[in-house]
């Protein structure tokens, strides 16, 4: 537990000269996540807030949009060869029926016709939020926004060690820090922050903003609204498809946010003082 | 087809005031691979570059390690709502028997005795290079290593535009570009690069050096040794995990590598000029 960063030695090259010195890295460690015992999916992530990490994938996945639904998550009691306990597999019991999860049709994607192919291939992809993060009323002042990435650097507490971590951070209209959380994979990051979000009886997150250190996908535009999120913030690019997604959903999406500048995608309406995008 | 970056309308926004503008956006949209006519997997990917990206992947997985293996590659005859192909659906033909793929054991876990928790976690997520890199003899002088993100830079064709794309670029010894791709997810970047080199039949990679534009994740360590690949160097910071797996594996990991500087991870002993790590 609590492993977000290890200790490596490395050899410091500088002009041809090198030089032997310790380093901190970001930890990253198979997670397994199981729904009643049953393996769900294994993801590549930073140790620590784990529960949180599940919680939000089963958000993500459509599994679970209440806190009341997670009815336990405790960790399976494997031991590595040493007979210390990895802490690398996580069982969640869901109350009521659980249905089979989405991510294995998407990953195995059950059909094999060739008459559906292409056709449904963004659909078998899509997960359908219960939400309605269109209707959101929120409005965001650009100054909230424009202190937003300072605000989650801040929170950051292993980046400036290792360099090789993403942040997300769950904020409210006024740019409030509720919640922040890093890992190697920026889905993670972000799973983390919904999970923890839920467990705290916290979702839908209406009216909330939430801001990431890196690009904003196609995945991570999805996340947000799966979690009633009604506008997503990144440091850097979205993608073309994350734009599309966004717009569909009306969710406001927010890109390049750096210094005092940022690009509106999607729902610049919602901004104070900008006309909308027709 | 060629279909890497889209425009879109953006609303600038910098010190409260609004513009109106066109923006490039890198695209995404999703791939299913099949194998067989089987669906084996669906990546977010931009498209181009498809084919080397379903070859580059099965080389990860283990399926296939030489270009005869592949038979065919063709886009399934898909169409969306308009009638167009949506060239989003791949279908590899692999001679021979092909196993249960990896991907397929890795995402389900047939497993769910906990007898095994935890302990099995990290061999579910490896597979097993059938290549010698440990025993690789190359040399890298630190010049050429120096030189490498300038070029792969230079060769990326949507980056400047977009500022959403990963790039991975595959090298020779005298820091010579022989292939760079990119991608919105880093690890089609590089099954794209390997899935190049496969098609050339130029698998395994030996004496070889991969370029990523950014981090340096487990997978990208496990991925360049399924291609045989001695060296492994990233722009920003490695994971600890990806370093255990380099030491492991004897592949050099460079990380950190920005102007004259970069940090030496595993097999140092490549980089002429510098002592063993001990």
């Amino acid at each position: 537990m609590g492993r977000a960063t290890e200790r490596r030695r490395v050899v410091r090259l500088r002009d041809g000269l090198s030089t032997v010195r310790p380093d901190s890295l970001a930890a990253e460690e198979p997670l397994e996540i199981r729904v009643g015992g049953q393996p769900l999916t294994v993801t590549m992530r930073t140790p620590g807030h784990d529960f949180d990490l599940v919680a939000g994938f089963l958000v993500a996945e459509g599994l679970v949009h209440s806190g009341e639904q997670l009815a336990a998550l405790r960790y399976c009691a494997g031991t590595d060869a040493d007979g210390v306990n990895t802490y690398n597999v996580v069982d969640a019991t869901v109350r009521g029926a659980v249905e089979l999860p989405v991510s294995m049709h998407r990953t195995l994607l059950t059909s094999s016709a060739c008459g559906i192919c292409g056709r449904d291939t963004v659909d078998a992809v899509r997960t359908r939020s219960r939400w309605d993060v269109a209707g959101d009323p929120v409005r965001l002042d650009p100054e909230v926004l424009y202190a937003l990435p300072d605000r989650l650097r801040a929170a950051q507490k292993a980046f400036d060690t290792t360099g090789g971590l993403h942040a997300a951070g769950l904020f409210t209209a006024d740019g409030e820090l509720l919640c922040a959380r890093e890992d190697v994979g920026r889905h993670n990051a972000v799973d983390k922050v919904v999970g923890w979000a839920l467990r705290e009886g916290r979702v839908p997150l209406a009216g909330q903003v939430l801001m990431v250190s890196g690009r904003a996908s196609f995945e991570l535009t999805q996340k947000a609204a799966m979690a009633g999120i009604p506008a997503l913030a990144a440091v850097s690019a979205p993608s073309g498809l994350a734009v599309d997604l966004a717009a569909e959903l009306g969710l406001t999406l927010v890109g390049f946010l750096r210094g005092r500048s940022a690009n509106l995608y999607s729902g610049a309406h919602r901004i104070t003082g900008v006309p909308a995008l027709s």
